[in-house]
């Protein structure tokens, strides 16, 4: 049992004293003494890579600000690189893989997930779990299969990722392949992070929102399923988060993939998406992060609304719409989630006089 | 009287023989023949500059493709540039503006545009009118006021805007001040291109989507409501038309601006689109770009499902979802506007046989 469970009771729509916050990236550049680490580790993938540092890195924010749940040091990338396809990152220009797949023979080759092959993911979750003692949720993660397909296939970051969109146009089952093959990985993945002490499992489709309806329906939304099903069969009791950008369209149909919360980029009105999903999920966001880097006043002016848009139902987790920008400054930070617990626990106590009402 | 008039009716939902067609970014880095005058001329902007440049470039692809409207070669910075903030195209990088804006001050000492200082713009547009004849109808276009201050703000171009985004939570009345400045200008040079000949006006809202909808309410629907009612006002004649990338939630609040057809990028559903518009406006769209990379079986495929989509009702004008990509071959663009033609004329000639029962 763990002590602080605002986060999952919010995950399970069920009643909390306030609103459940934690940060996307809050473990991240805009932390001087994350800078520290990572010019003493020398590279971001080093840090990655060591499950000592990665366990610090996880813990940092931890020790400045009140948060509700603890999100493991990692990236996304780990699964292209287990699958065999070299990663690497250049300082300036994001990651690189150096053998992208480029044919239908290369989709078929890939071999399926060996979890051997990150057993530093592994190592870095138990070490923040026997860190954290049974105090705060961790959540562990993986990208999407349509978002991980889209750095496999162009070998990099890209503004819109049209050769994936090509790809997948060309050669629709060769593309279908490949996602099936991802979502089997990414469903490995997460299943080691819990067994390694994951409280919760998010799966992140940053790219989703760049590809046109057809494709969408026909690749994105099966292989979520798939990975949905796949945890709900292999770790049932492990809550299970989508956070897609771009994704606002879908939520109806994203609300039936299986997962247990939508996260909602800064783009979505809560309290529509609200309307839109009903009951079926939990709802996480959506703060625009850019607001990190605006005065007290507004923040407070923006939390405030947010939380007005929930209304103080169970089923809210506070979060930005996307992940704390370098740039932002950690007393803003500070702020920010001092205002979410401020702010929300009247709601909510209003929300309790209501029900015994 | 134009005498290709098939997109100027269509845009105001009358019928037609077959759908228009024509191409954002149709003049283009994917045009051997533009590659040739750009290494010439030596940069992007000298060939904006030059009226005779612009006019020929603006003319390349009406004679590859027999596509139903011109659009004249600018860039949406001229305006930015005319408001003395200085544009410059880095390789590699994109667009400069030396003297971005970063404070109310500068917000309030911004002058109003000066017509004079688009002559160039005015010029290329009477070029290409007296090179068109009455043949074929000419589009002027601007950005959106909300873009133009995107990069008025950020000095450049951005993955997301966010300093943009904080200053509109940070200040939100000197933000609106700019938009409103900004809508006067967008309108005044949209204006010039009428009357030097562009029978049709657009605006590109590039990076609305961008914004958080607080925001998006705030800044974007009025300034857009503004040049829409000042075009009304001073060029009644002329379709107006709004391109947005990524605001496709805001769809039916779009439609009540004033623009007689809405643009839309290839995320969004055109038939779905159809439905929550209406007959407030036409629709423009929505081709993934992607697709001029992919097999011609896969962009026929496509044609005829977004054709079928509209289903040869008043009102359709093909085009891509964003801009031709450097990467597309001119030969897959050419089967592209012959498929449209070849795929359509049938269904509005179904539809003429319906009405006519």
């Amino acid at each position: 049992m763990i002590r602080n469970d605002r986060f999952l009771r919010a995950l399970r729509r069920e009643t909390v004293d306030r609103t459940p916050v934690w940060l996307m990236r809050q473990a991240g550049r805009y932390l001087p003494e994350y800078r520290a680490l990572r010019a003493r580790a020398g590279s971001f993938l080093a840090m990655v890579r060591d499950p000592e540092l990665a366990c610090e890195i996880t813990l940092q924010p931890l020790r400045r600000f009140p948060l509700d749940a603890a999100i493991l040091f990692s990236d996304i990338l780990v699964i292209p690189e287990a699958l065999g396809l070299g990663l690497d990152f250049v300082e300036g220009e994001g990651p690189r893989l150096s053998r992208p797949l480029s044919s239908r023979a290369e989709i078929e080759a890939l071999p399926a997930l060996d979890p051997a092959a990150l057993d530093y993911v592994a190592a870095a979750a138990r070490a923040v779990r026997a860190a954290l003692g049974d105090e705060l949720p961790l959540i562990g993660f993986a990208g999407s299969p349509l978002t991980l397909a889209c750095y496999m296939v162009e070998g990099g970051a890209s503004a819109d990722f049209a050769r994936v969109r090509a790809l997948a146009h060309a050669d629709p089952e060769g593309f279908a392949a490949l996602l099936a093959k991802l979502a089997d990985a990414v469903a490995a993945c997460l299943r080691l992070q819990a067994e390694a002490g994951a409280d919760a499992l998010m799966v992140f489709d940053t790219w989703g929102g760049l590809f046109p309806p057809a494709l969408y329906r026909r690749h994105a939304l099966p292989s979520l399923a798939a990975v949905a099903a796949a945890l709900r069969r292999e770790c049932p009791a492990r809550p299970l988060i989508l956070f897609g950008r771009g994704t606002g369209p879908w939520l109806e149909a994203l609300a039936a993939t299986g997962f247990d919360a939508l996260g909602l980029d800064w783009t979505v009105e809560l309290a529509a998406a609200r309307a839109r999903v009903g009951e079926r999920v939990a709802l996480q966001g959506n703060l625009d992060p850019a607001l990190l880097l605006a005065p007290p006043a507004a923040i407070e002016a923006a939390v405030a609304e947010l939380l007005a848009a929930y209304g103080g139902a169970p089923g809210h987790v506070f979060n930005l719409g996307h992940g704390v920008m370098p740039e932002a400054d950690p007393e803003r930070v500070s702020f920010l989630v001092e205002t979410v617990a401020r702010l929300s626990a009247p709601l909510h106590a209003r929300a309790a006089a209501r029900a015994q009402a």
